[in-house]
């Protein structure tokens, strides 16, 4: 399936990230766009790279992961319009996972806010345009703030020997980064940011790269250093990232979707500043209850190709369309993701579907043109 | 080269449009993305595909063209507050080419804005989320205005039969629709709306889809009547819409791109309401002049590979050095785009460079490794 898709065209409207020419090199064969930026997928084994995941460790270009970088002395009162979680002990040399949403209470991004200095943060975002979002609230309050997109590209390494490359690297300082916080470092004259994060379960760390003329050297660096410790090229994971729960804007989500229906209450602060975009509409949705929630689905039979789009869910009655009162067939939600699971040897995804269905409960999913049978799970699987 | 290019992964965050399967039986061999969906670019034949459009007629799926629609009491309001031009004498049924523009006066898009009804407008855009740009500043101006993005999806037919195909399907009043105009239509059941519209220079027809369900069957229909005026699949073309000097708003513009700087000076119109978002900055920049101009750029030697950055464009001294007063070498700007123009059989692009550069002169242009000669030339080429 994915070898009957389309190539990707190059065009300067497509950027490729500091670290392109090094993943042509390492056998890029696959890979999609994220921030109008071309974003590894694939390196031609996929069973291969997600195992160096969960074994070894694994690099990443996820250059498109761009920042938006608020800084002057409405930096922190912007950054706190922004997000919907107060930012108040957020401290220098810290991160935190927020929601972005837009006046009406609906997710627009969910990055990492972090905390450069007061008066200078980075929103390091998925896949939307947050820059303009921000130059838009900014200007239209006439703040005293620069927005802009820094030079700014991490390169993640993840896994469970990532540590230990990063050590090598940088030194045993690393090792007490705690998660979400991050430092400044120097290597072989490459300016660089050094925290602990990254779109996997398995725990590792995102290099910053500060200077986009030095990416080729920043990943042989990290090649170096990791080879004893079994690095290999990868990008962020559809199946591990699945398997661990992880949210992908603009995938799991629509236009419609609150940070409540995809298990962010819990980053979502309704005494966040009145003046936070959004908040008046998070409380009342909160205050109403959302429609919606994100649950597991553990798909019957063999594997399924990589859906397109949303596929339907439907309620299952069993066998005498009975066990639901007799609504069996009702489409309840929608599956947003899909992908085989070799450690549970099954097709899993998420599902986002109304409260009225719950973990626990089977249902039919329509996908690759037929009904195939599943089941609802909390989250994450693993 | 682009066959060296990587495969797009399939992935529930980039849609495919309505026509999407049609795209995939017509043979589709390469893809880009616009607007977080997959937007065809290729179907194995480049020269055949911009010879068909010169002389025939191409159709094209440019789902990825999104609407934002604006409707309610204040969706006039918020329209111009959004673009940079007047639109107090644009009709129903009409559309305009609009800048719009940040609060810094910088292009964040260049959409066709089209007037449904005086309460009801669609920006149908290029590649950035205008969508949120245009509901924060209403958001943020409290105005009473639903903004979202409607079940809308275009089909190009482009080319000197274009007129000839979409008559044949329509009816011989689509030869009245003027240029921008549109029509609400229907087509054995399909609901449309017919606009004299499309990124080339070769005339024809946008066909608005207005259900999404029905893209094969709208598809099949117009490769039917497109039969005997020698029809086929093409998609933007690279190389005819350089030749035709049709911008590419995120290719041919960065982040510090005004108007007037990508020949949008006619289109902005300074004596916009004093709300419109950006007004007092273009009033700053016209006054004290644009730095930068578009510039054609016709490069010596055989055809050159797609750059995927962008290139830089330096003076060009001649032999002794002294033709620019000793400035040779000196950058003066990029060159934003390239391609082979099978037509003036040379490399053409356009160039984003310093006013103290102008047409005619000698450049050397930074492009495969190595150092090209150059003229710069006004746009259109033709």
């Amino acid at each position: 399936m994915p070898d009957a898709f389309p190539h990707l065209a190059p065009s300067t409207r497509l950027r490729p990230s500091p670290f392109h020419a090094a993943t042509v090199a390492a056998g890029l064969s696959h890979a999609t766009t994220y921030n109008r930026m071309i974003l590894p997928t694939g390196y031609g084994d996929p069973r291969a790279e997600y195992e160096r995941l969960l074994h070894a460790c694994a690099m990443w270009d996820v250059g498109a992961e761009r920042q938006v970088e608020m800084r002057g002395p409405d930096a922190a009162r912007l950054a706190q319009a922004l997000c919907a979680r107060r930012l108040d002990r957020c401290e220098d040399g810290q991160g935190v996972y927020v929601p972005v949403c837009d006046h009406r209470g609906t997710l627009v991004n969910d990055p990492i806010a972090l905390r450069l200095a007061p008066d200078r943060w980075w929103l390091s975002i998925a896949d939307s345009d947050v820059l303009l979002h921000a130059r838009a609230v900014a200007g239209e309050r006439g703040l005293d703030v620069a927005v802009h997109e820094p030079d700014v590209s991490p390169l993640a390494v993840q896994g469970p020997r990532a540590e230990d490359v990063v050590a090598d690297v940088f030194g045993p300082w690393v090792r007490d980064v705690r998660r979400f916080r991050f430092r400044e470092a120097r290597i072989e004259g490459i300016p660089v940011m050094v925290a602990r994060s990254g779109w996997s379960g398995q725990g590792g760390f995102e290099i910053y790269l500060l200077d986009g003329t030095r990416g080729t050297d920043l990943w042989n660096i990290v090649k170096e250093a990791g080879r004893p410790h079994g690095i290999g090229p990868g990008s962020p994971n559809a199946v591990e990232r699945i398997e661990s729960g992880l949210l992908s804007w603009g995938g799991d989500t629509d236009d419609a979707t609150n940070p409540f229906e995809v298990r962010m209450g819990r980053y979502t602060h309704l005494d966040a500043p009145d003046d936070t975009v959004g908040i008046h509409a998070l409380r009342r949705i909160h205050e109403a209850g959302p429609r919606r929630h994100q649950l597991g689905v553990v798909l019957e039979g063999p594997p399924l190709p990589v859906p397109q789009t949303w596929c339907a869910v439907m309620r299952d009655g069993g066998r005498d369309g009975e066990r639901d009162g007799g609504r069996d067939g009702e489409r309840v939600g929608d599956l947003t993701c899909l992908a085989w699971s070799w450690r549970m040897e099954a097709n899993v995804g998420f599902a986002l579907v109304s409260r009225d269905v719950a973990a626990g409960e089977g249902v039919r999913v329509s996908v690759d043109g037929r009904e195939v049978g599943a089941q609802l799970m909390e989250l994450p699987f693993l």
